[in-house]
């Protein structure tokens, strides 16, 4: 149980969760959403107002212009000593800039990553933070509510300062992407030998005790195997969000070998393509050297 | 309590482990080892001869020649409606081609691809099996014995005819390759900012719950992680073995396009290397074409 | 001018030109194809027949099957001393494996591995050979007719023994793959930035005097720009042949990093397909975890 | 024969070669650097003040803080209807940038992408240009004088307006890295069987006339072959430069995939590590899960 009285800005299906889940722990919550239908208060202003000096406001909205000007917001109504919590998928290079902007106004700020995806509210949303020590101390009582159950230490972690909560979530959805990737190439090899394999879905089953591959996803790969055992209504059509390209950009700028979780992305952006002009430009080079009609070379 | 009395050959690591565990569920088991020390009887006659007709063995010694000349010799031992178990890490077209001539014999044959490592003698062993139904049905006793505890399809596969068990072993082998590879790139990231992320073993650690990246790979890394924070002790050096090239060459062969999977067998290739010769090749054209002194070359 | 006189099994597009170019240059060329229209003589026997001894014969048909039964054939047709010479587009390891089963019956053996497409006829050929010193040396006449103007050393390389031309010519084919990805990358990247690069085409012509990426496959790809600026009216869908594949192989076999020829080839593999299995799976997944619609994924 | 008279700032290794190549076609050049020995005035005031208006000043120093030193006291010297060239290897953004700068005081701004590095001098230069048509038109005796013989489109080009030029040689260097890398891997294929190569430096020499793999970069190939024909004095240690990260943040910012070229540069980045963390974290992997001491490690 907790005294702590925080706002939150944000009532979507992560922040309305984490709503449920706050409250669940005895963590007192204002909520503020633009759709009247959830919110606990018409506007940002009224929820600051409704909070307790030093003032806590959560922002879990969709990362980029609309958290930046959430947090804009706030930072005018917000006052000394207060705290602004980003929760979304936030560019760790922006918190530092935000942090060094409201730190003019001697606002504090914490960055957290959170992961879970939808299966949070009951599980709980693994949480990487960065920050200042004494804010990440004072806050514990909501992160303790956010987390998973078991040791506090096998799902939080305060990384370090402002920024680094965001970098390993980062890091974090970059391993995702190549684990993601690797679990699809196996499918097809398995898939793609039907003279031999033939129980495709109930391999990826035994592999959930006792094997090196056994995870989260594997167990998330066998859900969509039973409901769809050749995933047959799903299109090989894959979004990819910026954390991945962020976790590109930063192995560059650090030098970093990134092989797999670049080939990830890639795959992801072939996924998207109605027709590849690189391939298109390689078609067309074995046209020209080799003499033969498109789509019937050989060299 | 199963009444099945099976000839177990190749008392090692693995098979010594096993057999421990197929005794402790109450199965028979009679291991020959050349190691006088482990084995139970003095030769593979021996141990056919303690066998009851139809006999099973368990052949569990190193995948290659050795593997090779065990059955060889057991084939010659056998009789028609007797079982040879392969459960080491063979390649699944070795198998077909063994079951082929064993078969003029009338002697039955089983491919099990089996993961767990070292901590398969406590958690059971991941099972994918290849070969007759019947055959199959029959040795369900061992297989119950050595999966993991809980529902048999999750630790047990009958994946399809003779080669299937070591196909998925090796896809599941391949999968971890790029498994270990997504979380070593995410390792070094994390490691190369050292000045924003203040715990990376805690990171991991932290990943173990709510993530989407929490698997039993994770576990250990963490487990490394606690016995060494700084890796100092361990050079990055990584063998790579059999079943990684299969995969590959399977993907060629099926014209399966497998980024990751490449991706971290040749980085095993590069750690090995004290001095690579293409890059050597790149120096020499960066200083053919800049003419700079190799090492300061720019273009 | 030279007093050679050989034979040549195949005259299809490789082999007709071929035999153009050596009768240019003076060497004297019984041809024999299945295709009464263009063939010399009516059977392999009756080419035999028609060579004066010691024989050549040089087979400049499809590898594969249809090259191994013509070898055979004229194994069972030539003596000791005479020579046969494989110039399509073999595995090395065949030729070993062909030139171990002829030694028995004393025939010498030669792998050429040729270059330069439907080219060649007029540019003259890249060839790379392999086989016994002596018997190189005697062909040196034919060679010559149908390597390239200018330099020999240029044009033609003696590689090692038996294999060691067709094992070049695989690896000049795994280069190339790699090459013409390479433009194509650096295609895409120009052709996606319609609101910056203003002429495509005219930066590719511009590139092929004075930088460094100038080369013949960079003016193949001009010409194919100037014929279709869009590259319009071509798929993105491209084959793959046995080298590529072979390569990949043996960079595996002998634990080679070949990143850009593996990324090729995969490259290759997707583009020929329909819908991928592997994005199937990572779609499959995102929706598990995001408990979002397919297709409206984000983590 | 040109009248023009154009500044150039920077005489080093490329900006001294230009100034050569400049004057020996009729283009009066006057030179600035620091280096007192080099330059022809003894500022960058000096320079501007020996100009005849509409000024042009060509500058080429090393991209990044310097560059925009020099531009930025160029702009605070020059006057409306003057000219800046940018001919170092700058960020296509940073070209946008700075146009929009210049052009509060009607400054005009073209980028240049150079190629052809130290050979330059002899052979000319490879021409990428952005910016306005009129004073890409005026120029043109200037570029006419430094690119290299024959058609005036095989060695320039307008590529659009400003950034494109430094755009196209961003790609045009992504490609050079992928193209090295694949000459590389074909290096290291063929060096690791000296059991069946026996003559790689021959090899690569013979590719030189009638292969598809022929190119300038195969011929400085050669060329370092043959002066070191095991690349025994060179490590395999290689730097990378602005250009090849820009092309893979350019990729990942417009959603191409780029396979090869992110390889060629993954490989340069570990190529220049004593020893690898992501390898180190593999090798601690696979000790805990095969309980093996590391570096003996299977699974």
């Amino acid at each position: 149980m907790s005294d702590l009285h925080i706002g939150l800005v944000g009532l979507g299906r992560m922040g309305g969760n984490m709503r449920t889940r706050l409250r669940a722990a005895g963590v007192e919550v204002t909520g503020y959403d633009r759709d009247p239908k959830v919110t606990d208060v018409a506007s940002v202003a009224d929820l600051v107002a409704a909070l307790p000096a030093p003032r806590t406001v959560w922002v879990m909205v969709p990362a980029g212009p609309i958290t930046e000007s959430v947090i804009t917001e706030l930072g005018g109504l917000l006052e000394a000593g207060d705290l602004i919590i980003d929760g979304g998928n936030t560019k760790f290079s922006d918190d530092m800039r935000r942090a060094e902007t409201l730190s003019a106004s001697k606002i504090d700020y914490i960055d957290v990553g959170v992961s879970g995806g939808v299966w949070g509210v009951e599980n709980g949303y693994g949480l990487m933070v960065g920050g200042p020590d004494e804010q990440v101390a004072r806050l514990m009582p909501v992160f303790d509510a956010l987390r998973p159950e078991g040791p506090r230490e096998e799902g939080f972690v305060h990384v370090g300062p402002v920024g680094a909560g965001h970098y390993a979530k980062m890091v974090h959805n970059g391993i995702e992407y190549a684990l993601m990737q690797a679990y699809a190439e196996g499918y097809e090899l398995l898939e793609k030998r039907v003279d031999l394999i033939k129980d495709v879905p109930g391999t990826f089953k035994a592999w959930q005790r006792g094997t090196v591959v056994r995870s989260w996803l594997l167990e998330l790969l066998v859900r969509a195997l039973e409901q769809d055992p050749e995933l047959g209504d799903i299109e090989g059509y894959v979004e990819d969000s910026g954390e991945g390209r962020w976790t590109i950009e930063e192995a560059i700028e650090n030098a970093v070998p990134v092989p797999t979780i670049s080939a990830s992305i890639f795959a992801r952006f072939v996924s998207r393509q109605e027709d590849s002009p690189a391939m298109k430009a390689v078609a067309a080079l074995r046209n020209q050297f080799g003499g033969h009609a498109v789509k019937k070379a050989d060299d």
